[in-house]
């Protein structure tokens, strides 16, 4: 059996084996999606009348069941076959006969992996948004519950002020709903329909690209071919640097997991079952979750910076260099998903530990306080200049005979401890999932209603 | 003279030396934008009663003097001043006495910069914003007037399709628009004001944040004061990402020069300004400039990356490791303009060389319509298939007897040579242009009006 | 089942996942080395009086088996084991029985994983430097047939000087050669016995670890066992730091090809096996494996990268995100042996075609030549200086006068096309080759004997 | 004032600036190093006859001044100059006249950039080298200080068995051995005189290469010139690369610090002079150097990767991207030279706090050891198989009634607290630091005597 450009040529199979890499296995995330454009491709064809009715009913037909089967793991993609698009095709022309070998008219593989990518990396944004909603849902849900437990805030890892369990955990849910703002320009990004490039330079044939923009759920068509074709890096790296965001976040926050469950910070417990013991030392349980989740992020970046630099340093068009991208983008994606599942089922079991964090929070922190009082008091008609009142604290401090002020202050800043506005956080949290949630059940409906034509034409 | 926090310690001066490092140079960047935002947090304290009037109105007129002494480079940073912070509160206690002393009062290092941070990545990204427009003006301008000048398209670096100048510099005008489109999502990153976090905990004073964010012409108060810090880096990073995406189409572009102008390929010519000569070889003329160009978009991409590196791999809050940040940023932004200036200045420029690119479209271009038209013809009743046409054309190609069809397509899809819709996109082009420079208006007669209080309260 | 640290303690299935990720997979390659490893650590046991003679060869045996095993495919690593380590030790405990128990004294997983990872980059070196040497005989014997064709020599990509695909493949040669060179460098760093170190802080029993060294074949200890585990990135970024530079050769090789096989340039042609076709245009025969090859120097820094970013970022000792490093060191290492092998065949059947490239060497190629000619004509008593004779000869240029001096140099330097040394780099490529093939076959033999235990103690 | 290749073309000055770049003070580090290169280069040609004595004398005088100057920071390079190449030949000019416009007689400014570089690197790697042997002594010195003092070892950041202050010191100052073993080998890599290559493919006059490489301290000439030319991102990696090796040490060394220094921790007491204050709370002091030490480290890799980036990606040959590489390899460089310094002076006044690390070393460190002992009491001929010893421990502690072993265990391997051989790493830093600076002297004379022609020819 031979690949479909195969026009009988001697083809050593070492060098086989060197183009074709992992993509029979790398391709299996790219066949749902496949299957949807080749549809959406099908349909437009025979809108243009190039593909007769009969025909388009068997193709689509054939590639309902092709995205079932794939959904299932049964959709196999041969060694032989190169990638996932030879496979469809050689699948289809088995399935329907000749209408098979009339479904890469006006197309080219170029722009087959281009819009099957694309309807992945919506499809990932999807799930992605799902979970970063979720995980700062449980974050604000943390915050609310241990809102006023004190905590000591640290800054150069050295007790700087007074804060609370509530004001760590609301950071990431007020971080994480930016995130999820953010997705939406991501999302504009990808809202574009690429099917229609060709190689590279557009089709000399009558297609209608705005009715397959349609049938695909995309807003609108990315006009110019050669756009289409150079921007294959482009949308991935904007997805990746949308999750290398978020996972800035994860990272953060894992490292703070690590260090507060230290023995010697002790702010926090981790549950049992998100740690390991070690082969060697029978008293050990290790955080091996937060540190794989900690590390999980720079891997991130490392698979975001390779699909970059396999994307970049070309000149426009299309060159084969591209391929390699695939393998890392739909790791990187796997990954995001894995581990917002991971952070959110931990933040939801993380236990505080009052006592330990109270007992760390001693009495300088209300240093910058004292200094604020001092500097407030009679103000705005007299009072201490604030930088006479720092050096006041400062010499107490120096000479040991600073007390912590006899109350704290309830005057506070919006963000303070004690005007945290989650309840807020939560409302937009909730908004913004709505909002994705029609996107998901909107494009969930197109890919489903895609490959049933109605009306004859 | 001495640091802010010197209280009478000992401290080499080589240990100074690495604190501080390259921050009296890299902040003069940072000056301005301190200015501008101290000067919010007077008219904020005046607000909150703990600024008398005449001491903001001191203060207000020393800011607008400083922010000019900025502008024109006569703002001094001295070295022992450790960074533009420290310089900018000396500078005030000398200009106005203890007033100066006064401005500190529930602010700190860590939110002050980070608000000045925010403040330079949003005035650059205006200045990025009106670069990219330039050059995609530009380029739709070169693509219209060259609009059916034949090239041939490329893929994999080997003659593919019929392509043309107007199509090729058109699918950069395209790319832009949508960089265009997704700066706005990055603007709405940095429309958050995180001035009020204090050192990271907020604030024990009863300062109205919305007043200062307001004053800046933020659309929100960033609320959580560990967020706030935490995302020094993100909002930089955020500005890096897209301008790198702006960045890869510039490379390709700049590829695409270097290549095209070579004495083999020789579709356009480079003006002579744009080319150096050699110090050995005296009939050298070479493409410095687009080699240059090139070059700085992996340079680019590499200050993005070092910003990344540093401002990550932390728990949360702040970490003295974030000052080094500021250095490879403020490179990568005005890299960035300058970029931006010179590829405009070129493609404005440009010449086609219509001969030479007219002789590389041999005819060999034409296969794939050749074999579309095969299996286009009395579809959709019948037809070949087209995979039967592909091969039927790849033998005649073989035995050397393909000829070029009669009639090349004009039934063509949108985006092939014949349907480029420059026009659209000069109109996209033109209205988005339109709202960044009503941002940069909004922002401009702000930041002048934040010097002037007119009330008294 | 379950891990060896179970301690009948809950843990969830999807944990499970998250933390042992991809291992059962990627530890397939350190199943051999982990063997031998565990070999040494039996005979140093059984030395110390730790381990019966009877329990010594029950695990010697049992061992080598696992090792055929593992070669042949067949030693099986199970989701539920979580790594290799896990595996290997439930192995031998159910063929040896108790033996199978004591096997784990004196050692923690950590040193074991250590220890196999260095054994494995021993080989991966060793097969790397294999590599290595076959290509640059390639080019060196491409040098030497084609040594006096003529090719233009380009600077900036435009035509700069006489050159020949002589110098042009010579130069990969000798670069080769040098990274040859620099192996040796990398190999004394791996040349340390990592065994030992225990958890990290060493083993508090009397074990010889001059012993474990001597049988793997170490030339010492590497003492210090937090200096052991903390060497775990440092010693793989070694190694993949050397790869990184080979592929930069690489890469410029191939773009190198890629840009010699165009339709433009047409200096070489590549060999049909090493091209594909296209799947819409019958006329494309693309370059795809030159482009591939390019790509995978690219995928190797990125690679590189990902090691060393989950490597770093840490305090000392043992944290689990190293774990993930063991995926992309494990592919980064077979991807530079199919590169090497890949580019060495293309290589051994590279076609010049030199009437193309001596039609590009055009006249003002010599334009340096003339002026050094007129530079050194009457030297040293008298001659005109160079600066006076480059600006004549651009004169002549400007104006369309200059023509090809009569008689070409052959007066040259070391290393101009006259004066290749090709010989000298090939008997160079020669002696280092037999160099690395003793540390092969030494390393071989000390694998094997190392299951054999001749003398009683 | 022009540069040398001008043509009396018209040449814009926002063009000028974007090529020039930061060049006129990013050179300023090359100059000395084109001094001593452009002396080889007059003496190679004036023994090949091609530069009279007395010319050849005036130069020799000439560069030695300007090398002077250029030490003292007196030699200046203009704006419009474009590069120190251009500056050091108008200057010659200026200074020696006709002399001055024969010394490019022979070369290029690609292979004097090239030389002047790898001269850089080799000078930069002798400093390097020392400061990473006095940092390694200091370590040792450390570690002999204070051997005996117990400190918890961590894996996972948890406590896991018995360590010292000497071992974790001690692990470091071996390390740093490795790195300087290891700096050989890139020190061999950067033992190739590339000066001769030309513009990049070899010199058509009778230069004799072997004496330049000679006069310059070089052991071999890097014969082949497209070798050369592209070798210039090569070498510079090679050093930058060790140095990231180093600063991956370094990394571990500040975080463990910047740790252990922590209120929580509390095992070290940074030197005051190493902390600095805050800005807004009086009582802090913060760990800026060990922070911004652990910043330098991550910095120095993205440098390193921006040297790469820009290097890499190209065709074979020169191209101008090249030119970016200097301003990040130069910064990378005296950014690793400060950062052993302060590392240096930190560690030597570093103080344990014994009693706080005395106090986290809990019973169950002993864990291992106590599970040790049960499965060696009675071996060879029986005993407790490991793993039931440690099942055994690990039921205890869960059950509470663990006790650290009345004897922990003095029969240790190599590497443990009891046997960390200080000593030996001592004798062998020392001896290598002798080797380096052998190396040092005999290139510094070289470097002064190469201006001092005694002999005629």
């Amino acid at each position: 059996m031979s690949t479909l450009w195969d026009k009988q040529l001697p083809l050593d199979a070492a060098i086989h084996r060197f183009t074709v890499g992992d993509d029979p296995l790398v391709d299996q995330a790219l066949v749902p999606h496949d299957c949807v454009a080749s549809a959406a491709h099908a349909r437009t064809l025979h809108a243009a009348g190039l593909l007769s009715e009969p025909d388009c009913r068997a193709l689509l037909g054939a590639l309902r069941d092709a995205r079932g089967d794939a959904f299932s793991g049964r959709f196999a993609i041969d060694a032989t076959q190169e990638d996932c698009h030879t496979a469809l095709e050689q699948w289809l022309t088995a399935q329907v006969g000749e209408a098979g070998k009339r479904i890469h008219l006006g197309r080219s593989r170029n722009d087959q992996v281009l819009v099957a990518q694309r309807l992945m990396l919506r499809a990932s944004l999807l799930r992605l948004t799902q979970g970063v909603q979720t995980l700062a849902l449980a974050l604000d849900g943390f915050a609310t519950a241990h809102q006023d437990l004190p905590l000591p805030g640290y800054t150069h890892l050295r007790r700087a002020m007074p804060s609370s369990f509530g004001q760590w955990a609301g950071a990431y849910a007020q971080g994480l709903t930016e995130e999820l703002q953010a997705a939406e320009g991501v999302f504009q990004r990808l809202d574009r329909c690429p099917l229609g490039a060709g190689p590279g330079f557009g089709v000399p044939l009558p297609l209608d690209r705005a009715l397959t923009a349609k049938l695909l759920g995309f807003s609108r068509v990315q006009v110019n071919p050669i756009d289409c074709i150079s921007s294959r890096g482009r949308d991935a790296v904007a997805v990746l640097d949308w999750l290398c965001s978020v996972a800035g976040q994860l990272e953060k926050l894992h490292w703070d997991l690590a260090l507060y469950s230290t023995q010697e910070f002790g702010f926090v417990r981790l549950p049992i079952a998100f740690t390991t013991g070690s082969s060697a030392m029978p008293q050990k349980r290790n955080p091996d979750v937060v540190e794989l989740a900690r590390a999980r992020c720079r891997q991130l970046r490392a698979l975001r910076d390779q699909v970059l630099a396999i994307a970049s340093g070309l000149p426009s068009s299309y060159h084969r260099d591209l391929q390699l991208t695939k393998k890392p983008l739909i790791e990187a994606l796997e990954i995001g998903v894995l581990l917002l599942e991971v952070s959110a089922t931990l933040i939801a079991r993380l236990e505080p530990v009052p006592e330990r964090a109270a007992e760390a929070c001693t009495p300088e922190l209300w240093a910058t306080d004292a200094a604020y009082q001092r500097a407030a008091a009679g103000m705005p008609s007299s009072g201490m200049p604030f930088r006479d009142a720092y050096q006041q604290v400062a010499a107490e401090i120096n000479a040991g005979t600073f007390k912590k002020p006899a109350l704290a202050s309830d005057q506070v800043a919006l963000g303070a401890p004690g005007r945290l506005e989650l309840a807020a956080t939560r409302a937009e949290l909730d908004a913004l999932g709505h909002g994705w949630r029609d996107h998901g059940s909107r494009i969930a409906t197109l890919e489903t209603e895609i490959f049933e034509m109605r009306t004859t034409k």
